[in-house]
């Protein structure tokens, strides 16, 4: 029963930026989205994917390298979309 | 060394929210914010509170905690915010 919840705390957590980053790709409406929030959290993430490699764990290397290519993406379309259109 | 990656890794997925709740706040730009993402994101942070809760683990409970402050408090803005105006 707790490893139940355990992976299901995982898989929703780990899914959850799926739906931000569908929604991020087709508005293409990134001013409401924080880049420091996904500078720190793709960083943390990255960070949880060496963990998991050095703890040989294997949950935790899936859960987060899916998780970094999501929040990878939200950050790159962050800074590509962000930028102000013009300069004057 | 790899015990510092990991207390690494939860410090800053953890503390990332923190820009996003205070963008959020002072913009009140949520339009860019997936409801998707927080609905799935707030109820796995919850069981991960109620996973730490049952494994008895101090630093689970408490980067989750504040991971769940966060989240809950970008997802009652965005439910708020993110009503349309005008019905018209």
């Amino acid at each position: 029963m707790t490893d139940l919840i355990g992976y299901l705390a995982a898989g929703l957590t780990t899914l959850s930026f799926l739906p931000q980053a569908l929604h991020t790709f087709r508005t293409r409406d990134v001013s409401g989205i924080s880049l420091g929030m996904y500078a720190l959290f793709t960083t943390g993430v990255a960070l949880w994917v060496a963990y998991g490699a050095l703890m040989a764990s294997g949950p935790l290397l899936a859960a987060n390298i899916v998780t970094l290519s999501l929040a990878l993406a939200i950050l790159v379309m962050k800074l590509r979309y962000g930028r102000a259109p013009r300069k004057d």
